[in-house]
């Protein structure tokens, strides 16, 4: 992040910001829009998770399960709102050094890991928002972030590339019953990949190795990448992502394109994800979300 | 195969049969099958796919697009019935080596490239038909392949793998809508992965993966693989299958077992299959399909 410290942002009124901080870029992408308002962001690094590059930043770094040494940070800078952003590990009980406040707030952690990954992250959400700070969206603090309606970049997608935009939220939103399914491969009414546990990069890259194996067989760049949220999905805690590293990844499956619903997935470095779809021939587009009312 | 010939088959005056072998070791087990049901089998070889052990039986080979010469071995030899089993690459329309006997039913074949996997081989079992050869299912030559309700081998389910089993028996049937998904894997209502293109053992792998990566993070054995036909599935044609390199799989992944729909999965090495997953602690167990009626 090179852009210059404070700028004239508008959001003097608000209240103080933290951002928790996963793995990956995005982070820091947010939190520089942050400052870019004029809100200065407060971060929250996890320890063995995320970006030390946060360290431009006020911070603090806190261990998985130090729940007491989290709130304590939060409180003494008055932090009144939060975005959790970033890649997570849903840890194992056993892998977590609670603390003190970790203990006194032990039901509340106990019921986290009785839950799929949405149920997780509500559950946290539902433990912070208890301490009296309101959990964000990114898309709130950063909406400049979000994927528009129509392409980025120069090419667009044929009919065909929106018939199969139209299938692959369909079946997206099928999966959206079982709490799965943020993306999925199809082309011509064809299902190549869906993704679940592994995340959309080894999704990607699946799709390239078996297509470079002769298991799957498509002349030329075929198939789309859909992105979009799982239903219910609560955008402030797990929204939808792609990057740079999305479009690398769909150039090497040699796909015709990657189809986001727009207002609902983050794109992360956008100039440089339309340089690098431009450069192989592929489309980037947003797409109204939900395909249906509903 | 190393069966004795003949043996006391009571099928004599059944009609001559031919298998349509892929690649893999099923269509050898169907043909040993058929055989000491006193069925001698004629198998169709296809060039760069079929295990040549096939040559233990009357055969010929045939490369992809020689329809003319597969049709014309079969009316040589009487064939009236024909099953079609083992791995099959959906080949690219530009691969195909056309005889004029496929020239003569270009437009059969045409539409089979205009429809997704279920498509490709109805559309295949339609044109065999057409010759006047009915095609059977490998289950019906050798029933005794198939998943019996209840485990193979010295594990049966827990209450919790059982939750885990209707899970994904229900998940497979919410992708059947979309031709996709004769395979997941799930561990306490979370889906960990989906199959698509890439198949069950890759599946299998990728879950492997994310495990000893950390990207997933679950203790000791966990999870279930869940098999099942698609919805409208012609189990003629492309009947879902586990054998021993499932198992290996799912021991490799950690897993606690694998459960297959009873009477609509075929189980390639039952003794083996057992075998391997009673040293490792894992259950394979047929459930009742399908889960609600229709």
């Amino acid at each position: 992040m090179s852009r210059t410290d404070g700028g004239p942002g508008a959001g003097g009124a608000r209240p103080p910001l933290a951002i928790l901080a996963g793995g990956g870029a995005f982070p820091l992408e947010v939190a520089g829009e942050a400052r870019r308002a004029g809100r200065e962001p407060f971060m929250v690094g996890v320890v063995g998770a995320t970006d030390p590059a946060i360290e431009a930043y006020p911070h603090v770094w806190v261990r998985m399960g130090e729940v007491g040494k989290l709130f304590a940070a939060l409180k003494d800078r008055a932090i009144a709102e939060m975005v959790i952003i970033g890649a997570m590990t849903r840890p194992e009980l056993a892998d977590l050094r609670l603390d003190w406040g970790a203990v006194t707030r032990a039901a509340g952690l106990a019921q986290l890991f009785r839950r799929g990954d949405n149920g997780l992250l509500a559950g946290l959400a539902a433990i912070i928002e208890r301490e009296g700070v309101r959990v964000v969206g990114a898309h709130e603090i950063a909406p400049r972030l979000l994927a528009p309606v129509g392409s980025i970049g120069v090419r667009a997608p044929s009919r065909e590339d929106e018939t199969d935009m139209a299938f692959g939220a369909r079946l997206l939103r099928a999966l959206s019953t079982f709490d799965a399914g943020q993306g999925a491969i199809v082309a011509a009414d064809r299902v190549l990949a869906i993704e679940a546990a592994e995340g959309t990069d080894a999704m990607l890259a699946r799709v390239a190795e078996i297509r470079a194996n002769g298991r799957l067989r498509l002349s030329g760049l075929a198939g789309v990448l859909v992105k979009a949220p799982k239903r219910g999905q609560d955008l402030r805690l797990d929204m939808p992502a792609v990057g740079p590293k999305t479009i690398e990844g769909a150039v090497k499956a040699q796909l015709r394109g990657v189809a986001i619903a727009a207002g609902r997935v983050l794109v992360l470095e956008r100039a440089l994800c339309a340089s690098k779809a431009d450069a192989a021939g592929l489309f980037v587009a947003g797409f109204a979300y939900p395909p249906t009312a509903g």
